[in-house]
């Protein structure tokens, strides 16, 4: 049964690094004993493992607790999250915003400003790195300590990380956004379209947590739709999936027109609250309220229809700034939804809160580092560990 | 380095085991050298694996070809594909199918019987046993020799195997066909949605072999759509993705009636020969059969385009009964899909003929033999042998 080549050995020892790797970080400390448990490695191998994994900074030992009753506690092992940071922004119509995180996704500082919706490319990406100085500021790190950027945008994301298809930003289809990242980050940068990303956090963090096929609604100031199959993001071949709002039928352009047109709405209230405008009115009973309310419902359904159509999922998730006021709308949209399609899915209302795009791209930014350590030849490369912008001033 | 342990052992020889005999499948018969050359395994490792292989019936040594230059030609494996029979089936609202294939997939025999469109299940049932009978007469084999059946239907399908959901087939819903086949057959029975099985034949043998993102519109006596994410198959939640004709913006359940009734239409024509009247009459240069074409053409698209803009793919392929005259609304097809998508992926029609979801079925069962072979622990189980029928007779 010798069948083991010397050749197979080190990916043996990597997978098994990989395997041993992975426990430690599912869970907030694990002994030796447990990981024992967990992998089915000897005790000499993972004890070997945890200390090639330490070395490396992806490991770090807990500092015992004592507990109380005299004797010394097992030594507890825990993911190394804070050995780097990963940096998450929204680029949308009405702001930018960032958030700053460790490995792990835990935030550690958020900024965000206001933009006219007509800005120009140059103010937009201004205030964009005014953002992100006052997010490396706010948690005292340098651009070096950063692991991997992401950045969503409204609009389809092409291969290259521009909207180059369509897009809601003025003259956005030729910004480089990666190449004007690229200019103060020398770690990886990625875009993606802020409806894909805000599913990835919802998967991650929200109310689909570890669930395989979902179609995700972003009913906010933008419309729009994302999902899931097989438990991965559907990007489509050129980045363009989940643009069903394109369809003349579905209406969704327009889907908030009914919300900013209420005509007892304050002349001078900008298009940006509208919407919240009629929804709180509708709230408080207002009969027309409520009707452009559930039309808005009715228009959201429509699309969401030939997205649950065409893919089946197990959830719908309602997301984004109009489900405050899910309770106002949220029975209506069911209904009509239920009306369209072949098998009804369970929906849900996102518990996230307003950054959900921005950490959506901060698990984005996960995925990279994450793809790095399991998969560029098994083997993790070792990392760089925080405080390394003397190392960099030397060598660049 | 050590850190192989007992346990790991026989993991390894698993692996490099399904690796070896992925190896020999791929081509049409590997030499020991090509094969140390493919995996990167020593030479005895692979005489040793090619050898556990051939007990097993997986592979056999070709019968050496003389090579005309006196010297004896190195030994040839081929995967052995006739140790097995898999049987696909497609049931219709017009007709029933069949064919008996070798575990490549290669038609041994074929057959089909037509049928009212109202027939009722039991009716339907008993034409599926003749057809099954005729093709294992034809091979000559029992159904002992089937590895596995696979069932096209008309109509979503459960995890169950049943089109409880929506059902163009008469009283269909309550059917338990894995149960009916179950009765001849000891092997696993599957069933599936037959646009979903078409797509995977075309994937196969078609026209979008490795393709990863794929749309594939059926065109024929029945409009349906199924998609391909990732290189798989979506079969949503609850087997109800690709419905999208159920929309009603969408028009799919009516698609063919401008097809079938136009003005000229003989009386006694079946209506499963209407459209094809009309796309002879639209080739004759008949102009209100040409509209009516077009017409199909369009409504055609409204459905490829939600699901396009939905999935984003690379290619829509057009496969079913009415592609004969693609080449009258192709044309029309595209430009209207073209006006309605994000991004315009590439059209192509199927090359395959009028058992594509016989041999989707097929591929289905095929797919059950492997994830046998490469999933179910590693190891592969010893499978039964052709003429087995004795063996079985015993135990039964």
């Amino acid at each position: 049964m010798a069948h083991v080549t010397k050749r197979e050995q080190p990916q043996v020892r990597d997978l098994n690094l990989v395997r041993t790797f992975r426990e430690v970080r599912a869970g907030s400390g694990s002994t030796t004993t447990e990981l024992v448990r967990a992998t089915g490695l000897s005790r000499p191998s993972i004890n070997s493992l945890v200390s090639e994994l330490t070395d490396l900074g992806w490991v770090v030992a807990v500092e015992p607790v004592p507990n109380g009753q005299g004797g010394r506690p097992p030594q507890r092992f825990r993911f190394h999250a804070e050995t780097g940071r990963l940096l998450g922004i929204d680029i949308g119509v009405h702001r930018v915003s960032a958030v700053l995180t460790d490995l792990a996704g835990t935030v550690l500082a958020g900024h965000e400003l206001a933009l006219e919706p007509a800005a120009p490319p140059a103010e937009r990406l201004a205030r964009l790195d005014v953002v992100v100085e006052v997010v490396l500021a706010a948690a005292d790190v340098t651009p070096d300590a950063v692991w991997s950027v992401a950045a969503a945008v409204t609009g389809p994301v092409d291969a290259h990380g521009r909207t180059s298809m369509v897009s809601p930003l003025p003259s956005w289809a030729e910004v480089d956004l990666v190449g004007h990242l690229g200019r103060r980050f020398t770690c990886p940068v990625q875009v993606e379209n802020d409806v894909k990303v805000a599913l990835l956090a919802e998967h991650e963090w929200g109310v689909v947590r570890g669930a395989r096929d979902v179609v995700y609604i972003l009913a906010g100031l933008r419309t729009g739709a994302a999902a899931l199959v097989n438990g991965r993001i559907v990007r489509g071949h050129g980045g363009a999936a989940g643009e069903i709002g394109a369809l003349p039928a579905v209406r969704w352009l327009r889907a908030l027109d009914g919300l900013q047109s209420h005509p007892g709405l304050p002349a001078e209230l900008p298009e940006s609250e509208r919407a919240a405008w009629t929804f709180r009115r509708a709230r408080q009973g207002d009969a027309d309220a409520r009707e452009r309310v559930w039309q808005y419902a009715r228009d959201l359904a429509t699309g969401a229809a030939a997205v649950v159509l065409t893919l089946d999922p197990e959830v719908v998730v309602l997301g984004g700034g109009s489900t405050p006021w899910a309770d106002l709308w949220g029975a209506e949209f069911s209904a009509m939804l239920s009306k369209s399609v072949v098998r009804m899915p369970r929906v849900l209302v996102s518990s996230l809160g307003g950054d959900h795009v921005a950490r959506g791209a901060v698990r984005l930014a996960m995925g990279d580092v994450e793809r790095r350590f399991f998969t560029d030849g098994v083997r993790p490369a070792r990392r760089p560990v925080a405080g390394q912008g003397a190392e960099r001033a030397q060598s660049g």
